[in-house]
């Protein structure tokens, strides 16, 4: 099998688990934040500077890739790892999410989803197999199958028949997929109702996938609902498989990702918020543009080790947001990476000393944002 | 003195001359060319990136720094190159161009120029004693008198009164500065008449400056005549002295220069063209957005051995582009100064060789635009 998920320890007090991933770009270690390179780049960075903070895995996505610059020029370029110049681990979503976000320019039937392009209006059409394809030629390490993600809230049928539909789906991009130097995973679903958690976690575990997401979540529910989900779904699925949680990348979410058990996470959050001056903290985010930091030549986070914190000061940041110079967003865009890999390395380093919910109670103490 | 001239090697056949430039930041081989930081750092540039490519002395801009974030604050954090954690040399303008580049935002008197704010339309003054002070609080290694940049096409009576104007202040700059760190050049003005450009040099000349520059070049006039300028005024400047062509950044020009013996040479050139997807090479420029470099998959310059062309293709840079992707113009700045950086190098290595008229032929041979 192309990915295989290696439990390494396990927490004695919640379902926190270190393990190790092994891909054929690489072996990661888990749980693992993979920063979002949407259109085969990470905003802003360079593949060396993710590697100089220890990056394993990165997401890129499907349609975006697909639409630019196509997925056969990606092909013809040997794939997106040589496009890009990333040798590392890249997992590619379906573009199930982005085409479901268009609203009223994208269409649903069995078959698949009709939508017309955000940049251009222009006609396409993504189904189960041609996801599938797209990705196989694209040449990810893991690769998601076609998915609804059920929008919140959603009435319980709707959810059902959505839910089945993906389910349906799922068995499709299994069909499709032929590549033994790449994973598919599932994507279970089920909006915010656990008895089609279940259903969905049972009829995908049943199809045997190398690895599961967790999808439907994030997207605008309470955080203590995304949790109890998560508390409800992460024990349906097989332990020896890895547990994806999708769109997730504040800390706290983070922190309670891995204590339910999920190895893998991915969120925009860190870089597109970095873009706009704020960065985070283990005390919380601060806002580098604001007045308050024009004279302060201390760094973003004197306990931080990143390229930015050792070298510059947060005057001289906030100078370059409020001068719109592009040097300011790379600097709190590997501050903001750095900082949430790092903290996925101390809940790590936590778990194997079986010390997690200290650190998760240490955590959440002086986190106050 | 704290910045001084080593001649190292002079052309048998031109005035074309390989030296040291020695500055409390370090020694740095000439001809150079100093990649612009206009707001304190060099646009879509880290420091290192700088200094891996070879950069020695790259330049800052008085006018910019005093309205954002204000030299107070650079002078409380340390001064510039602490500020921007840049450790090599630093040249600052006096804001005299940009002061007058505002047109009707601006008044000359004798004493100085009023001029209201580009960015909030307040009100603000720059005097030679005023545009010196600044530059102390900077405390760059080069600093520039404040002088006026005559404008393309000026009558001569004009030209004249703006030349002698400028000496005057050029005077009083002297006269304000008082850092023994630093080093204060004079600019030599004068339009395009050689007899305005001999008085100019010749009352600087008399002032006994550590450094010239030669300014009013590269205004808009025919590339002929600023030849013809530079052949005439040149020579009337002190061989021991470091000379210094402002605005000049295209690689015909740069020939052209240090054939007439200027030791260095700044320009916003390379790095604006590079954001907007244009490139230089050996045989001219390159435009990656066109479509013809689509699924180019080779480097931009397969004969440059920069970051960009060691790791990246057309294709991929253009997908950059096309898709507003930030690595994309930090890919191309990267190459353009790493070109123009080198091409300084290859001239230097030819004074050196006196083989610089061949190196100059051999170039112009296969530069066509």
């Amino acid at each position: 099998m192309s990915v295989t998920y290696e439990l390494v320890k396990k927490c004695s007090k919640t379902g926190a688990r270190a393990g190790r991933l092994h891909t054929p770009h690489g072996t990661f270690d888990t749980p693992i934040f993979m920063p979002v390179g949407t259109q085969a780049t990470v905003k802003a960075m360079s593949p060396d500077e993710l590697k100089d903070m220890g990056a394993g895995i990165i997401l890129s996505n499907t349609y975006h890739l697909y639409l630019r610059p196509g997925h056969e020029l990606v092909a013809e370029a040997g794939g997106l790892h040589k496009f890009m110049n990333w040798d590392r681990g890249i997992l590619t979503d379906s573009g199930g999410f982005q085409v479901f976000s268009l609203g009223a320019l994208r269409k649903i039937t069995e078959e698949g989803v009709a939508f017309r392009s955000h940049i251009d209006g222009s006609k396409h059409f993504l189904s189960p197999e041609k996801a599938t394809q797209v990705q196989m030629a694209l040449g990810s390490d893991i690769i998601m199958a076609f998915d609804e993600c059920v929008p919140f809230p959603a009435e319980h049928d709707y959810a059902r028949e959505s839910t089945e539909r993906t389910t349906r789906w799922a068995e499709r991009c299994r069909q499709t997929h032929t590549r033994a130097d790449q994973a598919l995973f599932g994507i279970v679903q089920g909006g915010m109702y656990k008895d089609l958690r279940s259903m969905s976690a049972k009829d995908l575990v049943s199809l045997d996938f190398p690895g599961y997401a967790v999808g439907g979540l994030s997207v605008g529910e309470p955080k203590p609902l995304m949790y109890e989900m998560l508390e409800h779904t992460v024990p349906l699925l097989p332990e020896k498989k890895p547990r994806y949680l999708m769109g997730v990348g504040t800390p706290d979410c983070l922190v309670e990702g891995v204590m339910h058990g999920i190895d893998m996470f991915d969120c925009v959050f860190p870089t597109r918020v970095a873009r706009n001056g704020t960065v985070m903290t283990n005390w919380g985010r601060l806002v580098v543009k604001n007045a308050e930091y024009a004279r302060d030549f201390r760094p973003l986070d004197d306990k931080c080790s990143c390229y930015a914190c050792r070298n510059f000061s947060r005057a001289y940041i906030r100078h370059l947001f409020k001068t719109d110079e592009i040097f300011g967003l790379r600097l709190t865009t590997i501050h903001n990476l750095h900082f949430l890999l790092n903290f996925m390395r101390e809940m790590r380093t936590a778990i194997l000393e079986d010390r997690f919910l200290d650190f998760r109670q240490g955590f959440l103490a002086q986190y106050n944002r």
